[in-house]
């Protein structure tokens, strides 16, 4: 019988759950808007008759043997999405227990999103036979997913990996996190958007995204710009780029990975960002590291990206 | 039989050698200058004959296990010390190999001095029973030794945990090691030098140390100063603390440690640095992590720091 696993993605807006065999393989997919259930129990039982259905409907015999999620601040140790500012439940949520008992024992792993992007690049992506390498998510924020030794980097809490939160700039940017100066306040698609107008008013050039407020400018539109040739937005690229490079070159100095990816929404824009990026890590890397640590772009199919991530954390507990 | 090893540091001044239980007593020690004998091989069979030596000397039947070493730029993976700056042969040194040979083939392990320092904290001394640390060696330079799951992070090519060499300030001091703003430029016994003359020249007030010329002055000269109230050289250990604190605010959003050790010279002021990095340690760590993480002075003896990590090295391969 054909081992499959579910993968679950828990996200602020969706959540979407599939079940996935080993090659990476989706065989059928859900989704529903995380927020419909007040309780998270009622949230907990939508997940597992949505799993059930789509077993139903697998065409040859299979059992589900085990479960990955990927959830906003997901503990690997504890099991419990603990404190997450995106979601309605506010308690600890042991996630983990619930689903074990209402899938009769199977082995069920939590992590969070970058993580699981991690763990996804690893079994189904470009960091295949990697033991140490970094995924950087760059979205809404900048997330991190450090592997070390084959494992991942979970730290003493399970929270490890906060790269968005080490300090670029001392009494930098104002984030969300309470801190000034944050990576991710520079590096990220809010981010681009500050450093656009930054330039907007350091420099003169005339801009196309000098008509749009801040409220309504996305990273996109800063991505759109600059394929028109826009000065501002290109510099808001370079600039971006820059930032991540430096950030970058200091993570070789601490974990030394043999490859970091980059993973996400701004990540899509492709050489824009990656071109820059490449220049300020190979310039800021110590000697012994230069030309040696590879930058590239993730390996994962970004639509299905969360749900690969998520299932293979299951793969990865099954075949440890 | 007893079993012992043989720990060894080699320093850019002096090799030392000891023979080392488990509980880590050490039964006789030897030392001579590292830069004694032009050849590598002349070296390796001094610290051969020195070790049988001490084997003679000791006054129970025992073996030599392993053999540890501490040393600059080794390289834990390929046994061999590579392009150490601080010693007169250039070439790659297969100095894991050699013992091996000499010794009947029993385990030699071979890293830098800051991860033996580790491997020490975590056999003899306050990281004992700790999965996920960090020791901050503060001397000439800032080495750190990371521990992950129970392990040394060595990262990809065997040169991982060079927190000294991060950024702390975009196009700041000068670094040795071609770069500019590294954290060892400000924390370190040089990096606390130069913010005395930084200090010097920026506020108005009488100090000894304007007596001093750059050349002459050292770290302790600061500390004496800022025991007789000098008010440059609290400042200097008040900024050097606060600068310590914020870098490894940052270190927790990455590996998220479970206690942080100080050691070596600079940690030797005690309080003088303790006090105002882990306030700006606390102030700058994210709301999870406050309150949460441990900062404190190693608790290995100072005087057989080196050796004891050494040997800690060659204890925690055979423990495997």
């Amino acid at each position: 019988m054909k081992k499959l696993v579910a993968g679950i993605d828990i996200g602020g807006t969706n959540t979407v759950f599939a079940l996935v065999d080993e090659s990476g393989t989706i065989h059928g997919s859900g989704t529903f808007p995380t927020n419909r259930y007040e309780k998270f129990n009622d949230f907990i039982i939508a997940i597992r008759d949505g799993i059930l259905e789509l077993s139903k409907e697998v065409d040859f015999p299979h059992k589900i043997a085990g479960i990955g999620i990927g959830a906003p601040n997901g503990n690997y140790y504890t099991g419990c999405i603990e404190s997450a500012a995106n979601l309605i439940w506010k308690e600890n949520l042991p996630i983990v227990e619930k689903l074990k008992i209402l899938f009769g024992g199977v082995p069920v792993v939590l992590t969070n999103d970058a993580n699981a992007a991690a763990i996804g690049e690893m079994i189904y992506g470009g960091a295949k036979g990697m033991k140490n390498f970094v995924v950087i998510t760059l979205g809404t924020g900048l997330g991190s997913g450090f592997v070390v030794n084959g494992e991942v980097l979970y730290g003493h809490d399970g929270f490890a990996g906060e790269y968005g939160h080490i300090v670029y700039k001392r009494e930098g940017r104002q984030c969300g996190c309470g801190k000034r100066g944050c990576l991710e306040t520079y590096v990220s698609a809010p981010g681009i958007k500050r450093t656009t107008f930054e330039l907007l008013s350091n420099e003169n050039y005339q801009s196309s995204l000098r008509d749009i407020t801040f409220a309504n400018m996305t990273s996109k539109d800063v991505a759109m710009a600059a394929a028109t040739g826009d000065k501002i937005a290109n510099e808001a690229f370079e600039t971006t780029g820059r930032i991540l490079g430096e950030a970058l070159a200091d993570l070789v100095a601490i974990t030394t990975p043999e490859a970091i990816f980059l993973f996400g929404g701004l990540a899509k824009s492709g050489n824009l960002i990656l071109e820059p990026t490449k220049r300020a890590f190979e310039e800021n890397l110590l000697k012994m590291w230069k030309g040696k640590v590879k930058l590239l772009l993730s390996g994962l199919d970004e639509d299905n990206a969360a749900i690969l991530g998520s299932s293979a954390l299951a793969w990865k507990e099954l075949n440890r």
